[in-house]
């Protein structure tokens, strides 16, 4: 049995308690925020507080707080030598007080309050100040179905980033093609299947293997004419940034990876 | 029974072969292609001809050929006032000889060789020159299992480019991220649950309300950190260019759509 405690009232910590609710092999020890408004709902499921100073023993004290919030939280932990573990991707293992066990436990995935989410597709990359919490970590992890990935710093740092090129961007150039098809009154939805098709190729063939279009065949006919047809220089400019970028991965010399 | 020919032998009439063969409702007269090379593995199943003069009356030719060979080859058909469609995105209906009548037949997705596709994941989008010939496209369509779309030039070229940017340039952010997380040796393998999870959002809620990340919160400190990090100028470019792009659609008036 693993004991935990969360702190934050969030997207992800509402993610984690559901989880670890229905975990048989998970003991949540109490649920904090500083306010006990977000978490009212929850008070006949678990224990809550909003006192610092009310916190009992856990195995582990997942801070899943703004990421702006999380040092501070970290130095007010009326407590040392415990495990605390943060979630998010980009601040440090070292931001943590360093009066306890440091580590971070962070989903890559993107997590919206109400949006249920399947946990097998949620990897949890795992840093720890100190090997001996490793194991504690991967456990929690994997008992509520994840798959865990001991990081280092700088890894979780390109995966955070590389996950903002993967998500946010992209997510961008969706909003890009809706406002396209809006302009001709044509539905957005056409595009959905094509969405996925792309998002589900590169699930086994590299992205490199699965490019196709003008810009790698260097069809500058249709390039030039999806130009002329862009209106909006923003979009003219995005397009020309990724056209020009495919090239220089596509152009020259073919690669294999 | 509607009766289908077939010219070309590359991605998208291969895959069209292969869903007509199977259909009760669709007889396929005949199988053209420049060369009989990549039809001879074929020919056990359907009558296969390099000769444009050896093809016999159907009630449409499906031209699936490149681009750019789509208006010669229309103009080399020994016939007049039957039906043909082409298959492509961005070449104008009216680049087909008018000695036919002329449609589109497009099927927006992306095919590649050997890849199966589930046909109810093609929207077909239709264009005709003359309204009677919409009815046997649209059947055409339905009886493989596609949803069809009437649409007409400027949508079907606005569809086509807006694929570009949820097809080819999400394509390359990938490759992108891949390339970021290569360089700090972590496995880009780790990334592909949330790129399925963004393509997964979007389909029921629209890009603009699916937006999350530095960005969009216009958090300055994360979105430094990610810059000081590109090392590599070009990722750099997409970056800023990307960020201020999320910036416009959620800068100053929230907006609902
Ligand atoms: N959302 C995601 O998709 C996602 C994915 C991976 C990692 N993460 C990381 O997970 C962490 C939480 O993100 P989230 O999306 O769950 O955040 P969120 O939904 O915005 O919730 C933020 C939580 O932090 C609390 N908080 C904010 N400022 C605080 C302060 N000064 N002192 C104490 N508590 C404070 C808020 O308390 P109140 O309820 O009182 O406002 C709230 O409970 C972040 O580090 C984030 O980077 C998020
Ligand atoms: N691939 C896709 O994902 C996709 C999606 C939607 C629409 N489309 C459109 O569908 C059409 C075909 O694309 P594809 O990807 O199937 O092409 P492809 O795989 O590259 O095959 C091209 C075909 O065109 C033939 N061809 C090329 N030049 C020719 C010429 N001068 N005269 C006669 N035949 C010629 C080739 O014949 P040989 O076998 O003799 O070389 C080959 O059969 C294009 O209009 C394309 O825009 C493609």
């Amino acid at each position: 049995m693993i004991t935990v405690s969360i702190l934050g009232a969030g997207n992800v910590a509402t993610h984690l308690f559901e989880v670890f609710l229905h975990s048989e092999t998970i003991k949540i020890v109490q649920w904090y925020n500083r306010s006990l408004r977000a978490l009212a709902m929850y008070q006949d499921q678990v224990e809550t507080t909003n006192n610092l100073n009310d916190l009992k023993p856990a195995d582990v004290y997942i801070i899943a707080v703004s990421d702006d919030a999380i040092s501070g939280l970290s130095e007010q932990l009326p407590f040392k030598n415990r495990l605390i573990a943060h979630t998010s991707g980009s601040v440090s293992v070292y931001d943590l007080d360093k009066k306890n066990r440091r580590a971070v436990f962070y989903p890559l995935q993107t997590f919206s309050k109400g949006v249920a989410i399947d946990m097998s597709a949620v990897p949890i990359c795992i840093e720890t100040t100190e090997k001996q919490d490793v194991p504690l970590l991967k456990a929690l992890g994997k008992q509520i179905g994840c798959h865990t990935h001991k990081v280092n710093s700088e890894q979780r740092r390109a995966l955070h980033l590389a996950a903002v090129f993967v998500n946010n961007f992209t997510n961008q150039l969706y909003r890009v093609a809706h406002e396209i098809t809006e302009q001709e009154g044509v539905e957005f939805d056409i595009l959905k299947p094509l969405i996925l098709e792309t998002a589900n190729k590169v699930q086994t063939i590299s992205p490199y293997l699965a490019q196709t279009g003008p810009a790698k065949r260097n069809d500058k006919k249709t390039i030039k004419k999806h130009l002329k047809l862009l209106t909006n220089e923003h979009h003219q400019a995005i397009y020309k940034l990724l056209t020009s970028s495919i090239k220089k991965t596509h152009g020259s010399i073919p690669r294999n990876n």
